[in-house]
């Protein structure tokens, strides 16, 4: 998927739907509720999806199955203006001239699970990107909005065909790069993770690579037992986020 | 399932078979791996495996996928001697006289990929047990062993029939029960987590019942922009469960 190209499209269950129905940051299609599945929810999503001036149609389970490409979608669908990737100029363009800012940069990940888990800690930590490679990742599919539950509204996605490249735009663009790596010397509680920072994680089954380890200002640990191998992606991601969330919350 | 009875017995993918193979609580079976996928990888295992005793097998794909239920196995596939469910009653008398322990409490979950992780994470930190309750809460499905990628053979896992009776024995067992709680009055950073620890967490969908709140010692939440709605249960735990860790790795 190139920078621009458009992505995502569908969005299933509850969150998602009223996630982008209350931000409306994307145009919005037809809203699909399951046929005798009514409850005060579905009444709601079909009250803000009317005011919206989306159109709203009840159908059978199997219609929304195959809109749902057999994801989990508690008897509501949608279609949406699919969400654009950006590249990283004009990502960076857009952040004001020195503004602190978070973002989190993924060398490679494969698990639709994974991606979404980290968007969502992206929305719940005001992260304001996340940078793709193009290739080793896997696209923002149906199943990736469905975890996310809503936090691609407020999250950009930024496709690079270099990441090495990418982490040179950010050091010249003023951001402290710091990799997620279990033989990092400094542990995450005494991270540097002020002003803008790029926090980089590696892919579900690797780690980081070595070149990208290269263009790492830091390289911190998540201290652990050590009795399994590493924490998930997510919540890796997630302890991460929390801890620059903490720090740029409240500026020292 | 009731406490005793039998839950596990088929692990999938690379970590969590060698775990359990370097570990050797559990007594093993037969290992199954995709015959033409042979690498550095599988080969450590067949040797482990067979240094163990096992029975090794090369089988096709689908005979993996059929064992896999569907799961994802890497080409790896091991039957082991399930893992028994303990009560709350034997788990307890497990512990040392007021040995400091952190254990946590799921009002219930549904979904196998939550259950896992909070158990990866769990044997990350040094949580000694999961306790479940047994109506409202998946079982321990090859799903959820594969996403805890061995973290099981470092977890009890605890059945139990009431949770409000669970959390009153815990009480007198002399455990601080601390609640995950959206509206807690205490941000996370600042929770006590000192001592004999329980961390109640409640299910996907609603958070904590009502009745499981009024057994909490302190509500506590996770400080967020509040962009969208919360936490996924594996991250909630994992950020919970790490700053338990720290406090209890070095006690003050």
């Amino acid at each position: 998927m190139a920078p621009g190209e458009e992505i995502g499209g569908i969005l299933c269950g509850y969150h998602s739907v009223e996630e982008a129905l209350v931000r409306g940051t994307r145009h919005l299609g037809t809203l699909y509720l399951a046929r005798n599945r009514q409850t005060a929810r579905t009444r709601r999503l079909e009250k803000l999806a009317r005011a919206r001036g989306m159109k709203v149609k009840q159908v059978d389970s199997r219609t929304l199955d195959r809109l749902a490409a057999a994801r989990n979608h508690q008897g509501i669908v949608a279609t949406v203006e699919a969400k654009a990737a950006l590249d990283l100029e004009d990502f960076l363009g857009s952040l004001g001239e020195k503004e602190p800012a978070v973002i989190v940069v993924l060398d490679g990940v494969q698990d639709p699970h994974n991606l979404g888990a980290v968007i969502r800690n992206c929305a719940l930590t005001r992260t304001r990107a996340v940078i793709l490679p193009r290739d080793r990742t896997v696209g923002i599919t149906p199943a990736v909005e469905k975890v996310a539950a809503g936090g691609l509204e407020h999250v950009d996605v930024v496709r690079v065909g270099n990441l090495a490249a990418a982490l040179r735009s950010l050091k010249a663009a003023g951001f402290w790069t710091v990799g997620a790596d279990a033989r990092g010397e400094i542990e995450l509680p005494a991270a540097d993770l002020d002003g803008r920072l790029a926090l980089i994680i590696g892919d579900e089954h690797r780690g980081l690579r070595r070149l990208t380890k290269e263009h790492c200002d830091q390289l911190v640990r998540i201290p652990t037992t050590g009795a399994i191998g590493s924490y998930n992606m997510g919540v890796a991601a997630g302890l991460f986020l929390f801890f620059a969330f903490l720090r740029h919350r409240s500026p020292e």
